[in-house]
């Protein structure tokens, strides 16, 4: 897509809730109905039907067990606990769409990457080359807990294995099967057995590096993009090296546009060290907005849903976000930044010493009385649009992740009273090709495969970088 | 379902071709396509218009090298190599029935109970309770290497391991959440923040094992079956041993029916020895089937599709099986039993000391000239159910598991040829319920959770066994 167009992601959770905390009391919300599998086509083809480009659906390994020293609370309130495995849904929602990215969290923590490498494949020859792997390193210790370890890995430690993870990744996707190995002859009076795979066209990766050691070659025949489209929300500084490393599509958080900026740009600067093209990274951050045709029934929905806002919720979600166990904090306090084992990004971006400003727990968790930590636009569809330019400009970013206070209400309303203002306004594209493309070429206007300034193409064949060489736009 | 009615499973996997060698060259078969969702979906719809009971997929984590010391044939005939993943595409074929099981191979041998629990909920949920699980501890040592492993995990101590992997699943999904944890109360004067689970009601399962330490609690919420249904192959004394005490159906492989017999009634003996009633356990063989409307048409197509037979693509999966290269062995010379670390069964079940008959390979390969080491009826429909009944009654097994030569022209001529004759005959149901059953109902006619005698019983909560008492038939 054009760099003018805005990215439109659509932001969920396999779980009753997800950034919506205690939305799901609400009579328009059916995303609590997460167990049931027509709720999510219902999902997809909202989300098809409003042209979103993708949806991306977050995971964590543990039920959220920080804020006062247990999981009752999370319980109690369905803050992203129960939660259900979101990777298992990828398929049904790409039979119930043909042109909607599907973008998923795993972690590297948990996983072997000659598995989970075909685990994408597998998703991506589904969904025709549709899919997105959100990276992440899992900083909850409940899950460490559950998965044998006596604690979670250090935070450092997970990102190099996570590089050398990405790295075999790479060689399986990229380095093992050449594009002509496929044969698929069936076979003729010269070659009567037929051909299927051309043994000499698939190789043997010999991974033997610090955390793994893998011989390959890569079980499953190439997908249409080969490497899903790599998406990343690290904002440590070693999250913020390896996302300018490895990551196409960057979720940034944060509510102060300035701030938001700052990371922005940090990484813009990092990938830059790394070789890469200045707009090889797209940044989208997560908002809520809530739409009508007038302002004032803006403003009414807006109330009506406050009403179920749950800032207890909000403390629970962000208590394990951070390792930090906000039950008994003064919440009208200033945030002081404090290094932990967990996501080191959250406390920072609220206390950031070059941002001269500094943030109360209360501020930080509805900021400006909006949603889930994150900015919220309220009005009538020109006022949202507004808010929405005025963002990007102010924030360096090139896209939205949505929230939805209500699911799927908050994607049609959108679909319906925002994006036919972008689409007025160029921001948004006005129809969409005939034949399906791959979310790589969607997002990027490029080739299927990564381009030839990602370390993912170090690994693929000569024949392969030269075709990503003619990469337009 | 009632003991009379033959359990009818198709059986298939995500790869090029399955256990019908050669067959993808042939024009009528699509199970080629595997990379292509809309195959799968088709298949879907064609098995739940059969009125089919599951779907079985298999699966192996890794590229077929035993024979030849390499993948090159396997590539190179498209044996089960490229292979993709099975579990992910769950949702898509839920998606596209509704009465339709889903039964998935899984290993315990590289996942964590933990995590593995969580999948089979999110499908089990998805489904509406219609997810089964294929246990098996992975033979390949190709699997062993890719995975972190110097050699492949000793036979028994795999078992073992399973073993304990199942009693920390069943804790998980029996022992964590009560039946009534979910509330789901969105609110009231009385309860103003509403309550999702009831923390009370979700308990940790503190499993401190030999392999596992999972606290918990299970992550996810109760799906309709709690237990995905069981399913086993294993051959090997310490596999009939794990079959009898965990399995609900399994699976018994083989051409000779004095031979199947004896596994069969081996594990149900050892089954009585674990406590389990008498018909606790269901037994399904691989079968093939050609079937047209006349036996001269059956016995034309028999022919043409056994001009596709690859027989060295029969041996490359045989090899990988047994875990011996069979590429110069002589096919005419009598197995011998030879004691590996990959599937004893399968050599077992050709060189039984007990059985008093020995097969040659090329007899163990295609029995009687039929296809993938199963018995293959041919003929017109009356013939093929009588077949069928015949062989049901002589190895004492309670259904089949239908390959295909072709996919999906297999399982379209079975239903529409074969199927109506057995529901003549009162082998299959004539309709089904209006509101579509989980697969433990559909098979056993009785709740959707384990009963009472099985293992998983005992990790439940006192008022689930009272529930499961209440077993019909």
């Amino acid at each position: 897509m054009p760099k003018s167009e805005i990215i439109l992601n659509a932001f969920t959770m396999n779980a009753v809730s997800h950034v919506n905390y205690g939305l799901w009391r609400h009579d328009e919300d059916q995303a609590f109905r997460h167990d049931d599998l027509d709720y999510w086509i219902g999902l997809a083809e909202v989300l098809e039907e409003g042209g979103f480009d993708a949806v991306f659906i977050a995971d964590a390994l543990g039920l959220l067990d920080t804020y006062g020293g247990g999981a009752a609370e999370s319980l109690r309130r369905g803050v992203q606990s129960p939660l259900s495995d979101p990777l298992l849904l990828v398929s049904a929602l790409a039979g119930a769409s043909r042109h909607l990215g599907i973008g998923v969290t795993v972690s590297t923590t948990y996983e072997q990457p000659y598995l989970l490498a075909r685990k994408f494949t597998t998703l991506d020859q589904l969904s025709g080359g549709r899919v997105a792997w959100n990276i992440v390193t899992s900083q909850l210790e409940s899950a460490a807990r559950n998965l044998g370890l006596e604690r979670q890995v250090d935070h450092d430690e997970r990102y190099d294995r996570a590089d050398e993870f990405l790295t075999v990744a790479y060689k399986l996707w990229q380095g093992s099967w050449e594009d002509d190995a496929v044969v698929a002859d069936k076979g003729s009076a010269a070659r009567p057995d037929g051909l299927y795979a051309d043994p000499a066209r698939v190789h043997a990766i010999d991974h033997h590096g610090r955390f793994f050691r893998v011989p390959g070659p890569h079980i499953a025949q190439p997908s249409p993009q080969r490497v899903p489209v790599l998406f990343q929300a690290g904002g440590s500084p070693r999250g913020q090296r390896f996302a300018a490393r490895h990551a196409e599509l960057v979720f940034v958080a944060g509510a102060d546009a300035a701030g938001v900026r700052r990371n922005v740009e940090t990484i813009r600067a990092l990938a830059r060290e790394e070789g890469r093209a200045p707009d090889a990274i797209r940044f989208v951050s997560a908002v809520a907005v809530v739409v009508a045709p007038t302002r004032a029934e803006a403003e009414s929905r807006f109330a009506d849903y406050r009403r179920f806002y749950d800032a207890t919720g909000a403390l629970v979600h962000y208590s394990a976000s951070t390792g930090v166990d906000f039950s008994d904090a003064d919440q009208d306090a200033p945030i002081r930044y404090l290094e932990t084992n967990s996501n080191r990004s959250l406390l920072r971006m609220f206390d950031d010493p070059d941002g001269g400003r500094s943030w109360t727990l209360r501020q930080a968790l509805a900021p400006e009385g909006g949603f889930g930590r994150t900015r919220t636009f309220v009005g009538d569809p020109i006022a949202v649009a507004d808010g929405l330019e005025d963002w990007l400009e102010a924030t360096g970013t090139d896209g939205i992740n949505l929230i939805h206070v209500v699911s799927p209400g908050s994607f049609v309303d959108f679909s319906r009273l925002v994006v036919p203002e972008l689409i007025r306004r160029g921001r948004r594209p006005a129809g969409r090709p005939e034949v399906p493309l791959t979310l790589r070429e969607r997002l990027f206007g490029a080739a299927p495969r990564p381009p030839v300034d990602h370390p993912a193409a170090r690994h693929g064949f000569p024949h392969r970088a030269a075709t990503s060489e003619a990469r337009p736009e």
